[in-house]
């Protein structure tokens, strides 16, 4: 192989640890107490360690909202018809979605795909992503979701959607994604990227109740055997054809994309979370671009954040997908940068002499 | 008495709960699964709630820090020189500080107040709200901190800001403070008026190692007992008095005044959720009006906003005060308000009825 994926794996280095320790000092002869900012203090370190440089000024910041239909919706899966899928991706250009009002208060521009979903017209503001105008998987509890090929031209379709937006600019990218019946699709492929038993990783999605979320547990535990997984000897690409969705591919290749660039990328809930584990599996490095926004009450999250050791900077119960999370949580990643550029020093402060040394003496303690 | 704490304590209601159920109806027409927003629709009801209406717009915030010296910094419980509260009053003054930074983040207009800072001369910017140039409090192992009617006379220049921001049109309060050893004051105002054990209740505050811990733990056990403390009949203003500090007096009437006035209070951190329990032991209904923006990790955090049932928005380790907490909360207060304005409803987008009543199923589930 020498497409764009595995040229793009090859760009993917680890956040520079000389970065971080250039800006934790930095911060340390800002005006307060050694780490007193805590998580903020240490998202800054973050964002300059993946940038590979100190930011000068906030980060110019883009979501990608990507969308697409699953064919294992038929098997009532999710407690809401397959054609909302269409509606929401015409709202999101409509401007009337949550993440289109997230965006707006975040100052950043929103993005919105079509991966596939079924029945979407050409909608004025859809870039329309989909290859061979496919729209929509096929049912994996009768198949693999989707051929490999697919999979990794969806993926490539998110790299060279990473690259136009970092040369346009952009300088961090939060995910967010739509498809009815998605998270039966990343529970999935969660369950066999982690080995995990299905009914640790299922939850409610957006709306399921304990008899619908057994069903869903049944249908991952069907479609995992119909495509003998999990398999040790699995690829990852293999794995998300299987099981995967159009717009978890998609995501994966912006991950990388992204990552390659240097762009730090916000992740959302459980289903851009399942999109950061495939990109891991494929890019291990690209783990330290990654930034979680928000957890998500779906069980399955906690298990993709413990395993990619992420800990995210929110916990409000939001179970909306869209990039509710990442827009939500964009706001931090400013401050974050605002304190490093805007605060002042104790030399600039005019602070004594004996509470700098105070304050320095603190941070050992 | 008939001052004006006791005419503020008599216009404090509670959040109005029929507001809240209209927000909620509104949130529920809105293109998302119901609840699918999570705590960011709890937020939204609660600040409809306390305003008295549904709010058509952002709320225009400010944040109030106020700082003030403590005679108990003499004994050794702070990591830092008492001379630190004037630098940082200067620092806060000349926009340097974390707060200035983050507050215009968060476009918040930054008010700072001089509740009694030892050594502050004038300076351009910060409101001199001392009573008779009282500057600092006594040590208060030796007695009371200050006596009871400066205490009121303090909550009552709090009230009065509060008055003066509401009638220039703000709309959202954040607290701040700053104070060198006012995290023993607080613990042992939150220790007297929780009955608390002091070893619960006190932390490392900005910067102490465990010896530091021990000591101030000793301190704030022999300020209660040479103040009598706890004592089931005390009066909150006397406890307030007996161990507080001008700032947290200060602060108390800033809560009393803007909940009157059906201001939203956002709280910081510990320092100013020991105001909280004080302003709510002089006003139960106040409480509702309160929302907690950040948990912090000082143990005595934790005690108080259990006693005061909010849980906070963000965890994000910060252990500066200041506001810091209150600011980076604000952008959530602003994003709550605008789904609430300006996302379509399913009339509005076009959602087909059977999606619309599949959503609707969806929210009784």
């Amino acid at each position: 192989m020498n497409g764009l994926l595995e040229r793009t794996l090859r760009t993917i280095v680890s956040p520079d640890d000389a970065v971080a320790v250039r800006t934790r000092h930095l911060l340390d002869a800002k005006t307060k107490p050694t780490g007193s900012l805590g998580r903020l203090e240490e998202l800054a370190c973050r964002l300059a360690a993946i940038r590979g440089s100190v930011p000068r000024g906030p980060l110019r910041p883009a979501i990608v909202v990507a969308a697409a239909d699953h064919g294992v919706a038929a098997r009532g899966v999710s407690a809401f018809p397959r054609e909302v899928t269409a509606q929401m991706l015409a709202n999101f250009a409509a401007g009337g979605a949550a993440i289109c009002v997230l965006a707006r208060e975040a100052d950043a521009r929103l993005v919105v795909v079509d991966a596939g979903v079924e029945a979407a017209a050409a909608i004025r503001g859809v870039r329309d992503e989909t290859v061979n105008r496919i729209r929509g998987t096929r049912d994996f509890t009768t198949g693999p979701a989707m051929s490999s090929e697919l999979a990794v031209a969806m993926i490539e379709r998110g790299i060279a959607l990473a690259h136009e937006l970092a040369d346009d600019g952009i300088e961090i990218l939060g995910l967010g994604e739509m498809g009815i019946a998605n998270s039966t699709a990343a529970s999935a492929l969660v369950a066999a990227l982690l080995r995990a038993d299905p009914g640790m990783v299922c939850g409610p999605g957006t709306g399921l109740d304990a008899a619908g979320i057994e069903r869903k547990i049944a249908v991952v535990r069907e479609g995992l055997a119909a495509n003998g997984l999990p398999r040790p000897d699995a690829e990852p690409v293999d794995v998300l054809a299987a099981v995967g969705g159009l717009e978890i591919a998609f995501l994966v290749g912006v991950i990388l994309g992204a990552t390659g660039r240097r762009l730090p990328v916000l992740l959302d809930g459980f289903i851009t979370g399942a999109a950061a584990l495939a990109a891991a599996r494929l890019a291990p490095a690209g783990v330290g671009s990654m930034v979680a926004a928000s957890r998500s009450p779906e069980p399955g999250h906690t298990l993709v954040l413990d395993a990619l050791g992420l800990e995210p900077l929110l916990d409000l119960r939001l179970r909306l997908g869209e990039g509710a999370g990442a827009a939500l949580a964009l706001p931090l990643a400013h401050a974050a940068i605002a304190i490093l550029s805007d605060m002042a020093t104790f030399e600039a402060a005019g602070v004594s002499e004996r509470t700098k040394a105070t304050f320095a003496v603190s941070s050992d303690a």
